[in-house]
């Protein structure tokens, strides 16, 4: 597709935008263009609304009885099965629980404890990958290993189980699924696929991929919520070989039996572990329902419309890229390097678009193709270039440094 | 404190009632008599209120912005505060974190890493306690033992680590925290207590008593709504002293550096590991404040009365009980056995009173004493003698079994 080189182009390519109608199920601020979804995705209508019907009506007024008559036990996996047509793996093999880096744990430890040899992951992933498996190194004296930095070559015989991102947190590079789990097959090696930048933008089709692990969050792409909870796939013939560490009540086969052994349930439902929190988890089921007939394939068609259209005009601003150029696969994100780029990104919020920064000079900008318009990445770009030709970012009130999630 | 004999005896304690007025803040249908507290709290006014907040608010409006705005980044350790003042402790030695389930896996494990002997817990106790370690068993390898019923001379120096319920799920039985820690120190134990089913309820003081190590669950006493975040309690030096096998992102000392390598945050805020369910954890974080300048010697007694009175009348009906008796310190659950207790449990709820049902044979009727009457009790107890003595409880639709939790 053809990059737009004015308003009026980029204009036209959202009148023909085959998604246009799904920005408004979402309740955006039009003021606001909001570049940071893939940090924290905006509510659709229909999550606010069922978050006041799981508060008002099945807490408030029914009370325990939700967890029957509202299908409260049941959510795990009903809103599982929504994650797993978007992610393209069997209906019952996602189950909904606790977070992303418990649940690599989770993935980590049962792999290990069938073939404990070394486990790895990638430094300049998202450090929670890496953490995690320290803390199961640790823990277990499992054999802990770095991968160099390339593409699946870097898999040898001297590692068991490897954690690995999908799109990476910084750059957006894209790892080929399918090529990694070829050379892991070789091996013997057992891949967790960290999906929380891919989930919900990419066209994933995992099970195609021959990937029969993974993890991913509620909260970015998929807009479930701040800190919703997270997921986790596991092919239902593999994960029946799996001891789950964390193996609490609500991954048991009969939990209301409370019986004093744990006895593994099915497939994947062996991942859960307690009680979930169900407003959250309510808000992220009834979040997933903008994907109904949505086509994945034209979702990131349209993210990578949005992406070259940025990274053209980041370059005629002079800023250099880290991801993945035009017309290369990538995530729903660019970094551009500045190294003002902490003060620039609070100047742009100041004037209502947001993005984010990450050390230590990264800006980043993400682009949720279910409700960014070209038109938002044209007008964003023309603020940016004038925030650096007036360099009002130089502000000082823009240079206090406060936590970003 | 004599125990009523009347509807009109029980209105009058209820007049007397020195908490009388912290009904008024619950958002509680009067025609239902909420005896499930103790397995769900009931919404707070406040709480519903801080949800609409939370979510049309400072997700719809201010979107990633609220980390820092909202202070949701410092949602797990201002929240703990409010619980570290309900349970007794020094008020930065509580964290709000995951379940209980993951929670214990994590003090359990980290307390193993630090002294590898046996790790032990008590059968019948609420399973996932003992699943848990089990589960950290199966992974380490660490040795598992179950403690023998009885007080605190079951600890011997075979052990090192031990999961033990404060209130016991069932029989509502109270450990005596200070008696098990003499014992404990004097072996070289460690004690993790499960609070779930006495914080909010008990004057538990746990600070002085000993205890140095515990986790509880939001959603009970504590109202923090369904499926609520838990918490973690340690003692400031000791968790020091630990390294927190689960080691997710936000459990670093500085999360927002993204450095490759975990390093802990200080005492019990290295037991955070992922993102937080905001949604849910704003809730019970403003369910909280319902305890504030609120006596919880106060809240004891009034739960005493109140089972007192349960128990006083399942006496006159014949049902034999397995709780603590009257005038007995005890939890906030009152069990009583009969061999068609699911169905009675079933006719109770059709009638507009909600109690529970555990296996084999035990109805559960909770009182939380912010929200209960004894004129709640005494009609209860009136409405279960009327099932008992017409048998409407053999009707077939009260006999269909249903997952409660």
């Amino acid at each position: 597709m053809a990059i737009p080189t004015s308003r009026a182009q980029a204009k036209e390519m959202d009148r023909q935008d085959p998604l246009r109608m799904l920005r408004d199920q979402f309740d955006l601020d039009d003021s606001l263009i909001y570049l940071d979804g893939n940090s924290l995705g905006a509510p659709t209508k229909a999550a606010l609304s069922r978050l006041r019907q799981t508060a008002e009506i099945e807490w408030k007024r029914d009370l325990i009885k939700s967890w029957n008559t509202a299908g409260w036990i049941d959510l795990p996996k009903s809103c599982g099965r929504k994650i797993a047509s978007v992610i393209g793996v069997d209906a019952d093999d996602v189950l909904i629980c606790d977070s992303v880096s418990t649940n690599i744990f989770k993935l980590a430890g049962a792999l290990w404890s069938k073939a404990p040899g070394a486990i790895a992951y990638c430094r300049g992933e998202f450090p929670t990958d890496g953490y995690i498996l320290q803390g199961l190194s640790r823990l277990t004296g499992a054999s802990l290993d770095t991968l160099a930095d390339g593409g699946p070559d870097v898999i040898n015989g001297n590692v068991n189980v490897i954690i690995k991102s999908v799109v990476d947190y910084k750059s957006a590079a894209v790892t080929d699924i399918s090529a990694w789990e070829q050379m892991a097959s070789a091996h013997g090696v057992a891949i967790i696929w960290d999906l929380s930048h891919a989930a919900g933008l990419l066209d994933l089709q995992l099970k195609e991929t021959g990937a029969k692990y993974a993890v991913g969050c509620g909260y970015k792409f998929l807009n479930g919520g701040p800190g919703a909870p997270a997921y986790i796939y596991a092919d239902k013939a593999a994960a029946e070989q799996l001891s789950q560490p964390l193996s609490g009540w609500m991954g048991h086969a009969k939990p209301f039996d409370f019986a004093d052994d744990y006895a593994p349930a099915e497939g994947v439902d062996r991942f859960a572990c307690g009680t979930p929190p169900i407003l959250s988890l309510s808000v992220l089921d009834a979040a997933l329902d903008v994907f109904e007939g949505v086509s994945m394939s034209a979702v990131e068609a349209k993210a990578a419309g949005l992406g070259d259209l940025l990274l053209a005009r980041c370059a005629q601003l002079g800023l250099e890229s880290i991801a993945p150029g035009i017309g290369e696969k990538r995530g729903g994100h660019i970094s551009v390097r500045h190294p003002n780029g902490y003060e620039i990104v609070q100047a742009l919020i100041a004037k209502g678009i947001i993005g984010d920064f990450r050390p230590p000079d990264l800006m980043r900008f993400g682009f949720s193709p279910l409700y960014i318009r070209h038109t938002d990445i044209w007008n964003a770009a023309d603020m940016l270039e004038e925030i650096l030709t007036s360099e009002t970012w130089r502000n000082p009130e823009f240079a206090e440094r406060k936590a970003v999630v």
